[in-house]
């Protein structure tokens, strides 16, 4: 399916999608960036940092495209700094709050499974623009991956202390991460017509991936009970406001400011 | 000296006062109001969530004065939400993080018992709106004064936990309460005008306040070394801008918006 058969989809359903997969970054790139100058070791805040930029420069490519297929003028920039929380996309999983060196390395490795298997179908998209932005992320995302897959195995089967605390990350975090493979009519869409894949058919390879990785880690896999959902949709837990209370505050205190 | 020999004081000296006295109101209650369905016990949540209120109602009081004084149409509202950190003139106590509970109350404590000195002082200020304002204020402070001050003794001389955590409180808060006490050229200025005593005149009485709450309490207390200064002058610590970000996110996002 070329590009230019992608008049068969709604503009609703893509400017969702697109918007869902930049403020997954967007919010998570915030989250991480909470870090700089504030990691345990001087390789670890340059890693979070650099891990921060790659995810902030990728919600530039999606929600630039984003605004683009809206079609209504706003920039990146403005669907970055002007939306309320109800409009945001992101899932709660990255909206959780960073805690301890150990569940900011947990969420980020939760997240970058789903994220890599995204990206790695996304490669094949039927619209050449969203190929070409999951070419150019997934490079960056399988490194996030392979640094928060080796660092979950070091700390979960570390020292007691740092088991301890990788597994109560694990069963803080699980019941956040139902929500990734949960799809909606506007998933179908675009899944019909070849442009992104349904969140549900990516799930067992992500099982796969997470579960080997917990069991080099030593890590107990929570049962998948209850699981908490909402973010794709606009329903966001109570951090989304301070979240966005300081993402915004310079455009928000001084309009249109610039460089 | 009655109302209108003001004329006799800048405007400029006035409105900073006037400031000064909102924003360490305004900012040391949107700190304790963070507490609001977080306190240790209900009790506690309702005290600690009426004296936000109370701080809340004197900033409102406090910024309206300053706004008349200095005559550009700006209401308290505007002073509140709409000026950026090195326009805020509240002292650097104020701005602390919350800490645990402990901390709360020792930062409380501290600045009641100056706040309450202070307002004793501008009851019989020859500046009749300041002196209304003081009056009114000084009977909600007197009561703030007197339930942290019974806390801090309950505390320190409370359990072996209970204890270190206040005398751990108390280190790290003391170097913020140098600044309560160092006057400018403006204080000078309105202290001559009998507007409102000079800051290092309440130094002796807030020393034995203190002094004597922290024996009975007992709670070692610090030495006078360095002393950290500045936000009586809009130079602020790094919390200042998080703050204003919750702070200020409505009218910032929704301008002029109104119940």
């Amino acid at each position: 399916m070329s590009a230019s058969s992608n008049t068969a989809v709604s503009q609703t359903a893509l400017f969702e999608f697109l918007a869902r997969m930049g403020d997954n970054t967007l919010i998570l790139g915030h989250r991480v960036s909470e870090w700089c100058g504030h990691s345990p070791a001087l390789e670890e805040d340059i890693a979070l940092s650099n891990t921060a930029l790659d995810l902030i420069g990728q919600t530039q490519l999606w929600l630039a495209l984003a605004g683009e297929v809206e079609g209504r003028g706003r920039s990146a920039d403005n669907l970055a700094y002007l939306r309320d929380a109800r409009e945001f996309r992101n899932v709660l999983l990255v909206e959780r709050p960073n805690g301890d060196f150990g569940k900011t390395l947990m969420r980020q490795f939760l997240f970058d499974a789903w994220h890599f298997l995204t990206l790695k179908a996304l490669c094949g998209s039927t619209d050449k623009r969203i190929a070409e932005i999951a070419e150019k992320a997934s490079k960056e995302v399988a490194y996030h991956l392979d640094r928060s897959r080796d660092l979950i195995i070091r700390l979960g089967d570390g020292t007691a202390e740092s088991h301890r605390r990788m597994q109560e990350a694990l069963d803080d975090l699980w019941a956040y991460t139902g929500e990734l493979f949960i799809g909606d009519a506007s998933d179908t869409e675009l899944s019909v017509a070849g442009i992104a894949p349904e969140p549900e058919s990516l799930k067992a390879a992500w099982d796969e991936l997470v579960g080997e990785t917990l069991l080099e880690a030593t890590l107990q896999k929570p049962a998948d009970g209850f699981m908490h959902k909402g973010g794709k949709r606009g329903l966001h837990t109570e951090h989304m406001g301070f979240i966005l209370a300081e993402l915004q505050f310079l455009q928000r205190a001084y309009p249109g400011a610039t460089w």
